[in-house]
Formats: C-alpha cells, structure tokens, sequence
C-alpha cells in the first residue's frame, strides 16, 4: 500500500509570488484526494506533475477563499480537458450554489458528474468508505464552520504463514476467512488459533487533516496515535491571543495537541503572511513535540 | 499624459505555470483600470510590482473563467491588506450574485465600498466620464454575452502661444477660453481665430480592448483609427471554421480587422493552448497588418 501526501501550498489568506493558499494531495494506492483548493491550485498540480484529472475526491475543509478559491478553476480545466468521470465533492452547502452559479454564467454543462456531498456542521460522521479506506469529518473551531478530515486506511488481510498451513493440513477453501483473522477449527474440533496461521500485515496509515482551527482538547482523542497530524500553526506563541480571536492556532498549541494525541509526526502550516522566516515558529513547536516538521509546497511525506 | 498597458496574462482557456488567462492593467496619468481577471491576476500583479490598491476600476468582459475566475481573490485580499477606498467593477450582472455568495460564505464583510455597475448586454453606453477619460462598452459576438471596451483620453486643453499673447495684447481673463478652442473678439470687434494664439496640444490617446469575439465587420467603425487596438486571436486561418463555433477570431481576421480600421498598432492574444510557438500565428496577422505583435505576459506599451 502506498499512502502518500504532497503539499500544494500552506500559507494563509494571500497568495503571494511564492507563497501559495492551502492544498494538498494525499495518494492513496493511487488514488488520489485533493484537500482544499486555494487560488492557483492546477497551477501548483501542473508544476509537480500530480494529473488532476486522476483526483475523484476533493475535501473543502470551509468557505474562506484562501481554502476554495482555485475550485471553480478546476473544476472548468477538468471539464475543458474532456473529463468524463465521476468527481466528488464534499464542502458545506454553500459552496454548491457558488459552483451551480458560475457554472450557469458560463453558460456551462460539464462533462462528467460532478456529486457534491454537504458536509455536516455539528455531527461528526463517515464520508467515504470502501474496502481501502475511511474518511471521517472532525469538526473544528474556527471563525466559520470548519471540517479537518482524518484519512484511515483500511486494515489489510493478515498474511497467511506457509509452513503453518501446511503443518496443520488447513484445507484451500478456508483460506479466505484465515486472512481475515477467523480462528480454524479442525476436523477433531481442536481450536487452531488464527495468529498461529497468519500474521499481521502491515498496519493500516492514518492522516489527520486540522486547519483552521482554534486549539481544542476535544481533537486529541478523535487523532490519538494517527501516523501524520496537520495542525494549522497560523501564528507564534506570542500571539495566543490572536489566534483565539481570529479562529487560529500558535506554534506551541499545535505542538501540544500533537503530543498529547501521541502522533507519529506533526507538519505545521497555514503560516500568516508575517512571518518570512519559519525557524523560529518551528523552535517554539519542536520544544513542546519533537518530531515536528514545516510544511511548504512541493513537500512529499511517503508514509 | 501617460498612458500604459501592461499584460498580465493573455492565454486562453486554461492556466499553466507558463501561461497566465486574460488580465490587462491600464494606466491613464497614474489612476489604473484593470481589465479582466483570470485566475491568478493578483499574483500576476505583485510579480509586476503593480500595485493593487491603486486600482479603482475594475472591467471584466464576460463571464467565462478565464476572464474573471481571479476577481473574487483580488477583492479579498484588497480587504486583507485594510483597503478602505472605493472600487467599481463593470460586469455582467450574474457576477454580482457570484461575489455576494461568496462572501456571504465568509462571513465578510468589505472593509471597501464596492460598486457594482451592470454592463448593458445590447446597448453601448458611456460606462465612465471625468474629465480625463471617457470608457464606453462595445458589443461582441461571443458564445455568451461579452464586452470589448473603448478607452479613450480626453482632449487635454489647447496650448497658449505666449508671443502671440502679448502681440494681440489678449487679457489674462481670456486665457482659460482660449486654451478650450474659443476665438478672441477684441474691443474693436475682430475675430482673432484661436488656432492663430494656440497651438493643439499632443493627441489624446485610444485604447480598444476586444476579447472574446468572432469577426465582426461592425466593430470596424467603433474602433477607427485608434492607437493601440487589442483583439483576440484565439486560432490560426486554418480552423476559422472552429473560429466561428467556438465565437472566436484567427490571427487573419483579427489583422483584417486592425487593417479596416485603420489602427495604429495591433496587438494579439488569447492564444489557444494548442500553439506552442506563436511565430507562425504571428506571421499570418502580419501578412496583412505589418504592425501586429504579440501580446506576452509583462509586456508593456507606452502610449
């Protein structure tokens, strides 16, 4: 299983001649999902060579511009391309009329189905699920209503111990539940225990996705132990008081929830446009969470 | 007087990292007019160095992304960065309703009056009139409906000729008459004819921005002998056929138009992504206007 996620752009509200508005694409066994989609996104996909058109799933974490305001050109790039496949969206409700509107003043009919799916407000709730993963909302506390999205890939079939099999003579046609952790009772109606069969294979990645956000305990059980935490970092611990006003999160605030849901690692972004140099923010977060990292664009985080 | 036109983007349909959609910065003696806004512009203008908080006037030609998909992005970060003075836009109305939702999705409120000035779809009108400039709307024959713009300089005032002044012993009280074109009538009742105590000061300059259209011949008239004419040239001769579907113009038509109009100089954009090199496109405008070029990314023409 591959599980891996580039960065477009991390920085806050302004897009500038080398800082670019959230986005990122997480790949998953080559299936990709694009979270938010600031001004400039295709452009950011173009220069890494990530095809948007292989993008069936696109999260909209909330409705501030520097998180949506590249979709509506995606979108029409996908459909001048001659796109034909389905492409879902999940945002809040809003953002359908604000799609149907440009569409209609365009006079446009797209190619391909475009499903938008409203993303609940208050509830937290499956959005995505099949055989290979799981896609959850976590409701933030930002400004405005606001989703952080956890990604959790899903558990992979135990793998079958050769010898083993042999060894206690398990017919072929029970090869299948084996993988899937069942227990094997054999003709004399002994109890042959799975894991002596078969063994774990390799755990399944889980990605949590928190921007924007206010700092809030309550995240810390619902990403406990995840591989990677996003976490919005807008400012540094100086301006704790800003960010409590503005929605946001500093440094040290970031650090904390990533240490206290024990995350594997922790990338920070959603810089505001004030800091021009990042290593003292980064500083202040590793001093709280040691395997901290900053994002930027271009970034590839193989899991 | 100056007057200067800078391009910021001039490719059609879809952005790449090398090619910008349409955006036009004009200057008239320091006030700016921006036209179009494709996705990107605001990024466009700090590459440039132009800034956007002295722009007041803001025209979008029709409602196809390439055109204005930048618009709602500008507007933000003009709120972001604290612009409290007043900006016009021209469009077509849907585009109120567009940027309405939107910030109504944000929860924004604008910290700048926005104007908004509904661009009439049949008629052509003076949209702007001070003592400066005069910009009126053309009509274009696009798939939707599209506007090409006509900016023109006022006529500055005549310039005294000082010794005749003195010769013909003209009071001070005359000299403002003098300087709009009025002839003199001294005590003894003779008409001393303006042109003998003034001479015409330089030529106002005139600008015709039309993009997107097909070939019309009605335009011709509307654009006469203006300084510097931009037309869109989405194709080459070859598929005037698809020109004509697709409500465009190839490189012909457009140095046709130019030539019947009797411009001073032509320049082409709106390139289809399909052409990788502009040379040959180039050639067939000039073959039948010699003074055709191509409109690039951060060129300027100074008046």
């Amino acid at each position: 299983m591959s599980f891996k996620l580039t960065i477009l752009g991390c920085s806050s509200a302004i897009p500038t001649v080398n800082r670019h508005p959230t986005a990122q694409l997480l790949n998953v066994n080559e299936r990709f999902f694009l979270i938010d989609c600031g001004e400039g996104t295709q452009v950011q996909l173009r220069k890494y060579q990530l095809s948007f058109q292989r993008i069936n799933h696109i999260f909209i974490s909330h409705l501030h511009g520097d998180h949506y305001f590249g979709l509506i050109g995606l979108l029409s790039s996908m459909h001048l391309l001659g796109r034909n496949k389905e492409l879902h969206i999940y945002a809040h409700e809003e953002l359908k009329q604000i799609i149907d509107l440009q569409l209609n003043a365009s006079n446009t009919e797209l190619n391909y189905p475009l499903f938008f799916h409203i993303l609940p407000k208050e509830e937290e709730t499956i959005l995505l699920e099949d055989n290979n993963i799981k896609v959850v909302n976590i409701i933030l506390d930002h400004s405005i209503n606001c989703s952080g999205f956890l990604f959790e890939e899903k558990r992979t079939p135990r793998k079958i111990i050769k010898s083993q099999i042999e060894k206690y003579n398990v017919p072929f046609d029970k090869i299948n539940s084996l993988k899937n952790g069942v227990d094997w009772i054999n003709q004399q109606g002994d109890i042959i225990c799975n894991n002596v069969l078969t063994t774990e294979n390799s755990l399944p990645n889980r990605y949590a996705y928190c921007s924007d956000t206010r700092y809030q305990e309550t995240l810390i059980e619902k990403i406990k132990n995840v591989d990677l935490l996003y976490h919005e970092t807008t400012f540094m611990q100086d301006l704790e008081d800003r960010a409590e006003q503005t929605g946001h999160s500093t440094s040290v605030q970031a650090a904390t929830i990533a240490q206290k849901a024990k995350v594997k690692k922790l990338i920070v972004g959603h810089y505001s446009q004030r800091y021009k140099n990042l290593d003292s923010l980064l500083e202040e977060s590793k001093s709280i969470f040691t395997n901290t990292f900053l994002s930027f664009p271009g970034m590839t985080i193989d899991f």
